[in-house]
């Protein structure tokens, strides 16, 4: 994979709440991180989102998260590893009972919001993770390119998984390659030029410039990219026409 | 399928909560219908209820029903066919992932309480049901028989979906077919002898004798039974030796 | 009660999910219909909600729902009569203890969506909840009026319950004083002229025209609008001003 | 308060599950831990559950929990202290409305599982319950008894909230009065001889024995008991009886 994928969290309505511009965000990216119905989604926003991902050729992701619906799967929970795979088996499989119903099939898994963030900082989930997406079998993980894949990596292939790293283009890093937290000033970048610039040096392999100004290279093979109001999905567009290939 | 196959809900316990004698009565029985979540059944529940069916060779069924865990899945909800379609994907997918992480398949499909009397009372649905089993893919739909099973049937021929028409031997019917309702006395047989009887006449394609006293046919492929309690169970053992081929 | 109070389904949003203009439309309201986190609504949302409410001086509302998150309370639900009071009792109690900890109260209740429209159609379950709310204690309960409010004044006389009768500015009617049905052309009224004009012949207990073209006399205290959306609560600032006492 | 009150976990079933022998221990009990529909316990349960303890003169305590069923709120979860009082205020209410329904009232507040481990181990999170139970208003929080109770103490008459340490008679203790983890081995006494012995040590202020050999004295103003099985429940009647009044 040379090309860097544009993935994006799509189908986080619920019921009568709705959420996102999915259909305005779906023709200009690659990957569909699809909510399985633990943080949002429902069986019935999940059939429309995949038939609109698969309208457009996008892949469609199983984006699984700790069963909180109040707290939009953002609230850390205290799960065994085994919970955590039974999650994610369970998650995964619903999304693709849904795919298959339309003659498609889930391609990758993007863990979401507070299981995401456990798994990077806690190598026990990470290997639990892992352990799940082998069992399920072939599919790729998704997870946060840092300065320094290489345990990740170590653990991938240790259970033959293929690891998709993702990097941000609206976000600041600290030079451990971690984000700097949205609590924190200049943690997002708003400015359009900025995003799109930020997307074409990851894409070019070029080092960001971190917080505290050292340059961090991230080897990454997808830009994560929003679809949450009109200002994001322009700036997925700029990204897009920025990567095409020559 | 000449051998009246057994089955028996199963996997009904939910977080700490437990219900049924599983592990007892998996060894007798030849079809598992294995809660998905919505009415009984979290993930770590289908986890281990999968592991002892692969353990005893013993056919995994979906067992899909409305999303009502406090009412068990038995009062009926005004879906649309859509969203009951949509259901039926989502729980059949979520137990086929459980299951993939252990090597096994989900081998059919059997509605619950509220959504499988419904199914059974409106022509609609049953359709919309039939759709959904075709659209996942090859598995068979269990559902009840009743004494002309003609109509059922010519809907699943028109979608290709093999039916498994299941009766029950330890339950009173009207002459129409239809089960007797628990409201009423004599709904329920509590008799071992009387239950085991049933259950040979029915294997041989003999009349049962309906309430009104005409006798009943009933061409069943499977017999639903319970492992409920230790005598619910031991009823199963019964029938089981009962049921051996010569 | 002589002058038409404005009421107003609040407190919609669930999570992360927003709905409805709440901030825009409440110092145009007299009661506040607050979502109980059943249909809508959680604990921190109606913390929220009912803070604004007293802000404004506005009356806070029970507006309890079947258990039915994804459907937002529209669905029919197959409750008993014990079970709506057991519904009912739990959620007018959950927003008491949010507006305790704020130093208001719960004003009166008013059932939502499928519960609702089934205690309108259901003699029953109207006993049910008038039950309900007589042993919750000295609390009003708003329902549809209609041609003839008089089995529901009965019911709520038995068991000493006030009655609020509420009727709509922007629905068409039938002659019996039924709504007519959303799915049919003509329902909604959307020019706001229409809607203020409609407002005030309810307000001066003239008669509508109902869809038949007969005179309709709804004897009401209280007049449902909407915060939706601009609209909704421009139509709302319209009828307040029209509703002005002279 | 002198005599030492037994408390007790109630109403922990949930829909068709049942748990624990609420009517078999009610009788000996003086205070019931009622679930409140977040960990176990649903609307109608609750209603059981209340209508149980009124019977038998048994103050109802609100037990709320965090939101997490399949967990039985025993799985820690990130919640802001706002959150946790919108959620202690809801689920007090709901009870508070349950009981109401039936001439009864909540009587105190004694957080369950995760959430009253939290509480017990972070001040930021007792605080947050200190201040929710005073802002409810007159309640008594229930809490653990430790070595030392001079900080909770300080907490509660910051905010005029009574405070009543509780004691277990069935579990070993550490030196600073924390619960020996279950995880242990010799955590939990199952000798009903050793159990009814430390309760009347804690009965009369005298020392306990804690893990490292170290004299340990609680002071407690409750002890909490265990209806879930026939053993538990038979301690339970020998406790009422060595400590009655002589």
């Amino acid at each position: 994979m040379s090309r860097l994928l544009l993935n994006c969290d799509i189908g986080e309505s619920f019921g009568n709440w709705t959420m996102g511009l999915d259909a305005e965000v779906m023709p200009f990216i690659d990957c569909a991180n699809v909510a399985c119905g633990f943080h949002a989604g429902d069986p019935s926003i999940m059939r429309k989102t995949v038939s609109l991902a698969l309208k457009h050729g996008v892949q469609v992701g199983a984006h699984p998260a700790y069963q909180d619906l109040q707290g939009f799967g953002r609230r850390s929970m205290q799960y065994t590893p085994q919970e955590i795979q039974d999650l994610l088996h369970y998650q995964i499989g619903a999304l693709d009972g849904i795919c298959r119903a339309q003659g498609g099939r889930v391609s990758y898994v993007k863990p979401h919001g507070a299981m995401y963030n456990d798994m990077m900082a806690n190598p026990v989930q990470l290997r639990a993770v892992i352990q799940a997406v082998a069992a399920y079998g072939e599919l790729p993980l998704m997870l946060l390119a840092t300065r320094d894949n290489s345990a990740a990596q170590a653990l991938g292939d240790e259970y033959g998984v293929t690891l998709w790293f993702e990097a941000f283009a609206d976000r600041a890093y600290h030079n451990n390659g971690q984000l700097v937290s949205r609590q924190l000033p200049g943690a997002v970048h708003h400015d359009s030029d900025t995003i799109v610039q930020q997307a074409l040096t990851l894409s070019r392999g070029q080092p960001l410039t971190a917080s505290d100004g050292s340059p961090l290279v991230l080897q990454a093979n997808t830009l994560c990219v929003h679809g949450d109001n009109a200002s994001s999905v322009a700036a997925v567009k700029r990204i897009r026409e920025a990567l095409k290939p020559a």
